[in-house]
């Protein structure tokens, strides 16, 4: 399996998602206005994977900062760390890590700016490492909700191209497998930006995972036709309540899980959680440019001048969510006990 | 507004639909092989419009049969009808279609095999005719059903280009406007076909009506914010008890609308009605090749050798419609009963 995202002596490399399945192109960005662009134009995407962006984005900011004091040095790897946190909306991993960097930076402000630098790349190289090990830890506490020989459906990319390794919700199946369950997926094809189509089938057919690619407005059939036992997605931005932003496209699936009686499961990490948000209604929808709806892989597939519209994201309310799968349990509901305890522990 | 179909002169001219909105291309057909190939690739599609195709059809294959009398004139046409009717299953318009046809040719037996064609002739330039008028006749009663200022969310295309013009489900919409009622649609693109960014957006916009394109899985987003007020579609075939085979997606499209408290509408014309089956599970659907949904417009849009599925359409149970609307009056359930006295006056 190829690397979503490494850091190499100066150098952020990502694997290029834009281009996948056709291309293995990597992106190599030595700047955080790189590493920016790259976010921005999801180059990498995933909420975690996008996180762990951000840090080494800030590692290579404060690399080539030139300060004589902390406070100097501090000032502009803020300004840094405020223009990546921008670059996308909806996902709290961003703000989390780049939050997480700049605490860091504080806890450590007696060192010299030469050692900063060196343990701040630790840190951002710690996040990356971090990831992969809650992401493990997370498959082994939802592996225990699927069965043998279930069929499961996910939506998007929440596998190992969305994090720095193994995946959440791709995780949570992952761990499954190596357990000895016999599992197989249904998956999304999520348009408009295919992450289901070019991601998802393309990371677990590496890993010889059976999976069925399907058009999004397939899965209510499949459901209908006792096809599909649960459903596991990744997320974006949880809030205190338990209702839970994602791709666009989950909400959809999660009212068709509900009708169905078919369990539905949120795997994200703790930095997921946005306990500052009563609920989902506060948290930013991020508006993509409609040329992602009505263009393919640069050829048209709507009439010129046509109006469209582009959502990235929707927001599931907490009662359509079974539980939520996290590298330090899982919660189940009422959320908002649940997630403060988790968040807590 | 150019013309689905049309006959001219031992020709049957069709608008290419797969190749729309890019390119305007039509095809001439002089048999019945070449109808049936373009029914079979969707060069023509949508239930009424097929139907129209196939009447055609039959009138060539008429035309060409070399016999002296009836009897050998009917066993051949038969057998052409026999070959069109297998182009594609889910639609029941095209069994309808030839069955009128070959009523008609048995109801004129005593015709010269000579004025035999020349009659069968008119008879499919009737249907085609007929079906426009069914069409405004479908808006007149259907558009009662829409309010001033609402906006409408459609599926697939059941528009002038799935009929010989005016549209079904399009065409409520565009009695509704023309009875001076403002009204906007929401337009589901329409995986993996397209037909929703390739033909509604595309006539839609040409009749300057305000269209918004979305992808399918963000029609349950939409319809969360309050943007939707209610859902029009066609139909392929429609059981005695209501059940609705349509689409792929329609299923989910009608889930949602429950969910949301929203109307569901079908508008089809009587002969989309298959009375001899008591239930959808009784309607063949249709396995489109994968090749669809791992490409588009012949780009590579999965990994090579990826499993996939692609059932063409789904069954939508009578409890999720609001209402069927035809040309002889609305139906409102139980359609086991009011679908039978439709049919019938």
């Amino acid at each position: 399996m190829v690397k979503t995202i490494e850091y190499l002596n100066g150098v952020v490399r990502m694997i290029d998602q834009t281009r996948l399945p056709n291309e293995t192109v990597f992106i190599d960005s030595t700047t955080p206005e790189e590493v920016g662009e790259c976010i921005r134009s999801m180059v990498i995407r995933g909420a975690p994977a996008i996180g762990v962006a951000a840090a080494l984005g800030a590692s290579l900011a404060a690399d080539r900062i030139e300060a004589d004091d902390f406070d100097s040095f501090y000032a502009q790897l803020e300004d840094d760390c405020a223009a990546l946190s921008k670059t996308r909306p909806t996902a709290v991993n961003l703000a989390w890590a780049l939050e997480r960097m700049k605490r860091f930076a504080q806890d450590h402000r007696d060192l010299s700016v030469a050692e900063l630098k060196t343990a701040l790349r630790g840190e951002a190289c710690r996040i990356l490492e971090e990831d992969v090990a809650i992401n493990r830890a997370m498959g082994m506490n939802g592996q225990a909700l699927l069965s043998q020989g279930q069929q499961v459906l996910t939506h998007c990319n929440a596998g190992a191209l969305a994090t720095a390794g193994y995946g959440t919700a791709l995780g949570v199946i992952r761990a499954a497998i190596e357990s000895g369950k016999n599992i197989s997926v249904f998956a999304n094809e999520t348009r408009p930006f295919l992450q289901g189509a070019r991601l998802t089938a393309w990371e677990l057919k590496e890993d010889n995972i059976p999976v069925t690619l399907i058009t999004d407005n397939m899965c209510g059939h499949f459901m209908k036709e006792k096809r599909i036992d649960a459903v596991v997605v990744g997320a974006d931005r949880i809030a205190a309540n338990g209702d839970v932003a994602n791709k666009i496209g989950t909400y959809m699936v999660a009212v068709l899980a509900q009708k169905h009686g078919i369990p539905f499961y949120v795997a994200a990490p703790v930095s997921t959680l946005d306990l500052s948000l009563p609920d989902g209604s506060h948290i930013p929808i991020e508006e993509r440019s409609v040329e992602e709806v009505v263009t393919l892989n640069k050829t048209r597939i709507a009439p010129e001048g046509v109006n469209a519209a582009h959502p990235a994201f929707d927001v599931t309310p907490n009662e359509l969510v079974s539980a939520i799968i996290t590298e330090k349990g899982v919660a189940r509901p009422p959320y908002t006990e649940s997630l403060k305890q988790l968040a807590g522990s």
